[in-house]
């Protein structure tokens, strides 16, 4: 088995990692995703920044709150303190885009690109329910990494 | 205000619609997503269904739980007691990509959109966690609903 | 024991009461309950709904996910599909005071009190978690219900 | 925006405050909070410490462990490992109430109040839960926080 | 594949059982359990009925709320409305043994053995957490299902 | 009261300890168990194994994720950030058991037997969810600490 399989014991059992014998550092992670929407839904996300349904400011409790639950979705990923947890949008009206950054930091043996990419993806999740009403084929996507620091494995910068 | 953003009162705050006047019907949802990985991360895929380390086994019971999980992770999000909650993956090699497809069944008031795009969104998420010792630059995309059945609103077919 | 304390059997020991030859019916329950808080404090909120830090928008989705939750709070409340939780707000800026209201509404064999009660007391933290860097001093109260529908025991309102 | 509102950022949207500068540190933080209830539910609880159906042992059960789950409540609270958790009931059967206080400790880069106030809240509402088939004009108020110590901003005593 | 099976497909992969097309019956279960635990330990049990440090009462109280978390626990366990848990117990002074029983009963579309063996687990498992400052050498045995009645497959007695 | 029982305060009321004081160092804990089954469920677990149904397999996802959620379930147990999870099985197919054992290591102020002790508990509820349909007079015992390392009280060996 490859042995970079940290998840996997020697005989190929899901195991979750033993980190207790690596430092506390301080980590970040910052992860991306998108989700493509139609023009009537577009326009209310857009009214909403206008405060009359603010769709967005709910995703972003959800995605916020979603990244501290990481550990009970993820089956062997590590609970930690987590010490910031933040969600940004960014809206692209000629696209038909919302593009959410989560960024999280903790001060701990492991690092957090797990609950930089559940946040982003319950922000758009809940973004989806908010306006299923209105365009079912909303399409989510582009859910990935952008970067990360700290930790023996450094820096990784997409 | 759009009057089918259901999710919000007429003053725009957000809220948990009201379904109990709705009808109880059987009612049946599936969604779409997948994950872009390296040769590297595909290999370890494959050999996991020959027993070295099973990948999609622990990410089917990850997605599997998440539908359960779906009304404490999407605010607006009704508790349903679900009826069938199944994950299935499809791997191909050649475009180096894991598709995952999540049914989610029920008996009851609303649908279960959600809990099947959640139960897509988290499986994959453990994919990506699993594998992320070999390959950081994966990509999750394509998280759609395909199908819903029952209710007011009918068949929806992607 | 006094017969009506229906959360103790005949031995005094504590227990989730037997609702299931109870009879489905449409339920409703509203709570009610105030934060004081200090002019420093009342400002942030007022200016808030103008759309710089939206401490109502996040104490609404607090409590809206908070009914959701109850069951998992309260040792001996059943668990139930809610159909329907919405969380309001007043405010009196000449009283210093914010006042939050919880309707929940579902079909079922047993009331949502508790869920009522439990949304507003955590919106009214979040609220206070919210200011604290502020006003230290805020202060909880009035936390009651005020109305409920349905079931053998009839309609209270107070 | 005011400056000292520290879960807004500067374009005014909830965040998680980022604490991974902060020092760990001994912080505590004890609230308090109290319920009124009528005469015959207080002979309940008052019968209830001699053993006949425990309604303030179950409600301490259920604010200790509410403590704990106060991240998944409070959107922007911060997960901590808790280093210990109680509360206390003062019955005062001539003013027809039950005083919680609920004490938190923990060695970390943030306080403890909103856990401590949410153990109060709950033990409060546990109280009413197990009563309201007796009482459903009880009221909970005076949730306030009386004591925190450690950390950059000092001991707080009201 | 055994036919019988139902946790997994026709291709071997885990599943939640279908159960949309079956009837809402009445069901119960009851489930048994002990923990063997020292003389010293059994005398801290006892004195706690007598009101100095309540074992039993705290453990009671975590196996009703462990059965509501049984579809969080048990990956492909059904979430559903539980309408009674009860837990109780017997204290065999002579055997060194307490025994727990857990009654699960729910109007539903499939049963709740699960429900009462994981109410009696996590009683038993808090019995020996209150104690293993005294008693390290306690052992958990005989959890099994005593009774089910309803659904389908009828009434099981052990 | 004995002064060992430290979840119990003078007055006899339950209390999450005060660790707080305590020293951070490397803990470790193991515990075991087992599930007695028939001829026909010990065949699928067995085939299990041979990739048609691996009920092993999700038996340890759900132990190493019920680790993480002890807290939650155990009332007076304290929330650390465990470094390691891991559930391994020994199938003795002429005793007809399948024994389990859960390892869990954290760096931190209080130890770990509880999480090892649920993580054992989880997965043996786990396989008999299961193979319940195929066999219902399957009994869980043998619940018990093997193993603990660390912290004040030292090393316990049975």
């Amino acid at each position: 088995m490859n042995e970079k399989l940290t998840h996997f014991d020697t005989a190929g059992n899901a195991v979750m990692v033993d980190v207790t014998g690596k430092q506390e550092t301080a980590r970040e992670a910052v992860a991306e995703g998108w989700i493509r929407v139609g023009a009537e839904a577009m326009k209310a996300i857009l009214e909403g920044t206008a405060q009359k349904g603010d769709v967005l400011g709910v995703a972003r409790v959800a995605g916020i709150m979603a990244a501290k639950q990481t550990p009970q979705l993820i089956p062997l990923c590590h609970p930690l303190p987590l010490g910031k947890s933040a969600v940004d949008f960014h809206t692209d009206e000629a696209a038909g885009t919302v593009t959410a950054t989560c960024t999280v930091k903790v001060s701990g043996q492991t690092g957090v690109e797990m609950e930089a990419l559940t946040g982003v993806s319950v922000a758009l999740l809940t973004i989806y329910d908010m306006l299923k009403a209105i365009d079912k084929g909303m399409e989510i996507g582009g859910i990935r990494l952008m970067k990360k620091t700290g930790g023996k494995s450094g820096t990784f910068c997409r």
